[in-house]
């Protein structure tokens, strides 16, 4: 039983913090009262309280009230007690580091597996997979691990961005990276595009938004797949 | 004592591995005869010998013959007798965890130190700094620590990018994530631009190349340093 929504980015260009995801959030959320925040990612290096009142003005418009996991003592508490999580994006190390540090990845793991509504954006949606090894984040702190929830069989490549013909920096391309990471691993890699997003519904997972996303596999061709449609890696 | 090279780049767009900094490097390493090449960053996940045939055919352009460190048995004693130093780009993850699992990272220090001169391209130069915590790669392996040579006494962040004027996508610009990293640590961050390097010659740092480079300091404005200046952090 499980009931997440995996997206790309909570933003997209020219649009308010969610606003593309709110109507979806409205119907997907719509038994929860009080959600759950983890502002651990701190895009920027907000605070949680800023970052929190960031999610809890998006979320007043469609009448959810959100709570920050830093205003409870007992973070591990908090998670096995929620109506509903959300995990918001910045940066993923830091992310992953306070998840270790306030130990709930294993009560994430738990709430999330029992059918809790888990909505992630950008690092949020990284931690789904099975480790955070295809962040395009800066290692600015170093977590104990990179092994995260393992909610989805693979791993998530967020903000996925395709090669820009005629570009003449040197650094490498998102596809290049997540073919090198082939080389030292077997889990398989989604590259979301921002405005894509994943529904999860027990264990179907579908592509929504309107791209394409593509999968990497070891060993094979980099294959589109579609919005719409039923993931299957 | 310290005779270091270190570059933002191995390539240019338009131009061969190496070329442009062959000249540099024909009065740098001219007392070397044959060069050590450190090939654990494997760009593109690459093995080391077809790595090191990459340098060598480079190398020998400018009479210098090249061996891999993978050649020797002993990687501690193959650096400790090192005429000159080479560590190539590719993935920093990688080369990190492969410095610490060969147990070189104290005796590349301690060479560097002592005046062998060493030259590093991209993932070579970001552990010239304090820790690898500015590489722009991708974590597709998790090494024992981010601690790295600390030669000099700030970060490189290879590559540097400006900000994309008019830019849509909504990932963080090569700025907000190093000022992200300044909330969490003290260390200087230097932007090095494709064709820049630094030349170290004892304790005097000296920016090489046609463009200037952005220094990034906590708690102050980033500052662009002339090439051709000493850099003073």
């Amino acid at each position: 039983m499980k009931k997440m929504i995996i997206a790309s980015t909570s933003t997209i260009y020219g649009s308010k913090y969610l606003e593309y995801l709110l109507p979806t959030l409205a119907t997907f959320f719509k038994d929860v009262k009080t959600l759950l925040f983890i502002p651990y990612a701190r895009p920027g290096g907000i605070s949680y309280d800023a970052y929190t009142a960031i999610a809890q003005k998006a979320f007043k418009k469609i009448n959810i009230n959100v709570k920050g996991i830093h205003e409870f003592e007992n973070a591990n508490e908090t998670i096995l007690h929620a109506e509903g999580v959300f995990t918001g994006g910045g940066n993923t190390f830091e992310l992953v580091n306070q998840i270790y540090k306030n130990d709930i990845l294993n009560s994430l793991k738990q709430i999330v597996n029992n059918g809790i509504p888990y909505l992630g954006t950008s690092a949020g949606s990284n931690i789904c997979g099975v480790t955070m090894m295809n962040t395009n984040d800066m290692p600015i702190v170093y977590p104990p691990s990179f092994k995260t929830l393992g909610c989805i069989n693979f791993n998530i490549n967020a903000h996925y961005l395709d090669p820009i013909e005629g570009a003449t920096h040197m650094g490498e391309t998102r596809e290049t990276r997540i073919k090198e990471f082939h080389v030292f691993n077997e889990t398989p890699v989604l590259g979301l595009r921002e405005g894509s997003w994943l529904s999860v519904e027990n264990e179907t997972i579908t592509l929504e938004g309107k791209y394409t996303a593509r999968l990497f596999t070891p060993n094979k061709k980099p294959v589109e797949l579609e919005s719409g449609v039923a993931v299957v890696v």
